[in-house]
């Protein structure tokens, strides 16, 4: 049984269950940053998904990642997995901009976490689910 | 004809030629920090890639991802495509531990290389030349 780690949980809304992944959106509001979650609550690695799976992981990534382009500015999509805090198998897909306040570094350890009105989010969140329902195979 | 963007190519020496990529270890002996580049020159994104030679992308990213496993005392995987400075389409696979000089940070923006002795990258690359032969298929 899938369980979200509480931290992933907390800082994250549900956006939408994909085939083999959870999507959600990080509650910061300085960069359109999106996280796939597989459904393995155990596995802490990419390579630790079944050869199927990681194709699946990759192809879940790169429409996530085609849709952040639809509905932001960004013009560079950052992809990771890191697990130094957070161990549970999650992926990122980050849209940059050049005048986001991270940019050209990393997002990951820069500044703190500026978190979405409701509005804002819930627009972001229906967006992302139309842009994924219309591109849906 | 693929070109290595010159700064990779700076930065980097050359492992290993696998089906889709180039195989280069970052000159920066604090972190066991490969990096796979698609002999793609134009491309930016890793969505840009066909969906077979991203399911490729990820396979070879895996195979390295435990060899450094194999070969280095990391407990941790870190992958990434960030590409904020230097866009040509290229994937990290570093080997992470809780007592290396980033962590639990990320590698990226963080310090400065400290170049490996010619003993140690030679050493380095020869150990992972030696797993991918030996985990061909």
């Amino acid at each position: 049984m899938f369980q979200l780690h509480p931290r992933l949980a907390a800082d994250t809304f549900a956006v939408a269950q994909l085939t083999l992944c959870e999507l959600r959106l990080l509650n910061n509001c300085c960069v359109p940053w999106f996280i796939l979650v597989p459904r393995k609550s155990q596995l802490t690695e990419v390579h630790q998904l079944s050869e199927t799976e990681q194709q699946q992981l990759i192809w879940e990534s790169s429409r996530v990642a085609q849709a952040v382009e639809a509905i932001s500015p960004c013009h560079k999509i950052n992809l990771g997995a890191l697990g130094n805090v957070v161990s549970q198998l999650h992926w990122h897909v980050i849209g940059r901009t050049t005048d986001d306040p991270c940019w050209p570094g990393p997002v990951w350890g820069c500044g703190t976490a500026k978190p979405y009105s409701a509005t804002a989010s819930a627009q972001l969140i229906a967006q992302m689910k139309k842009v994924l329902r219309e591109t849906h195979d």
